[in-house]
């Protein structure tokens, strides 16, 4: 497998801690979002993901872009270990949280829209910075609240072992973190934050661990 | 099972459609996000969902927020008529059409979003529309190349039966015509949503036949 990825893309960050958590092996095709006025925007990248947004993972004869539909697709070809819960309602839970970062947060603090608020608007990097982090105390306050004091809720996310909703927390929290959100109000994701830290496949998937890190 | 909906909130119609498709009889209960300051910022929302968001679902004792999470419950707990391809390549390019609109272009374009652009960082409305249009046009663009001349698109985004991508379109694709973007580089996506318009799944989750549209 072919991973398409920015080490500092918090969505291909994602998918690099559940191949990791599964044990798979791929290669990391680097796509430098900000040289050459951004790698993702060439035409090369556009014919493998018209999105030109990375991840794209190419496994055989399928390229697939966008994280979420990567770590379902990875989940049903290779299901051990199970990032998912076995219940119905669990994988609800879990595919829950992790959406309100994948949709609720992340879509909205992206590299591109960030641009478009300083270039297109000129917004003012006060008023982009304080944009940037509404919106993740926006939604880590949602989800602290759908994780605190629920019997659900274990050393993990859902339970004693790390899944969906672990691997999109952990690269919005670093985030979160390079921002200077306050994450005060939030002791039960910093706790599951801690936690998965501990974890050789989310230290390996960390940004600074990338062949593409600088 | 209960809906909580907004007649006009396409992450809601999305479920509606899904809904209908699989034939599942479930009660409207309406969030005006409009009226009373937004009822979906209430305390007595904000309990059932922390997000603030809808659509929320109440299946028993499940109770889950985010509509693609809602969308992969409703798959696994009523598998027919499917909603996502037998094969895992497949599901993955379901799915990936489907979250460019859940993750790349709604979330941008979401109330809440218009409102903080509006109200935080008084941008015209002039600019809140060409914002607006920018979102909708990139995803439905990547989109487009992603089904014309593609052997896996058919009558519906992929093959012959509706699915996760379509219902996830056509309510973009209303949205995108309520705010006057340019669908003339998109025929696949336009033949795509006539064709779903035919369909009396899509017919009556549409919100002017909600209980709730005005």
């Amino acid at each position: 497998m072919k991973l398409y990825s920015y080490f500092r893309s918090s969505a291909a960050y994602r998918v690099r801690i559940a191949l990791n958590l599964k044990g798979l092996r791929y290669e990391t095709m680097p796509v430098h979002l900000l040289r050459h006025g951004g790698e993702q925007l060439s035409d090369a990248y556009r014919a493998l993901n018209p999105t030109a947004l990375v991840p794209t993972l190419v496994d055989g004869d399928l390229t697939v872009g966008q994280s979420m539909a990567i770590l379902e697709y990875l989940e049903e070809t290779h299901p051990e270990p199970a990032l998912l819960p076995a219940d119905a309602p669990g994988r609800a839970r879990v595919r829950a949280i992790a959406q309100i970062i994948a949709c609720d947060i992340h879509p909205l603090d992206n590299l591109r829209v960030l641009r478009y608020l300083k270039h297109e608007m000129n917004v003012s990097e006060e008023a982009k910075n304080a944009w940037y982090r509404h919106w993740v105390v926006e939604g880590l306050t949602a989800i602290e609240k759908l994780l605190a004091g629920k019997p659900q809720t274990g050393r993990y996310c859902h339970g004693d072992r790390p899944g969906f909703a672990d691997l999109c927390l952990v690269p919005q929290v670093a985030n979160a973190r390079r921002f200077e959100c306050d994450l005060g109000a939030m002791p039960t994701i910093v706790r599951i934050d801690a936690a998965c830290a501990e974890l050789p496949a989310f230290q390996q998937a960390a940004p600074a661990n990338q062949p593409d890190a600088e």
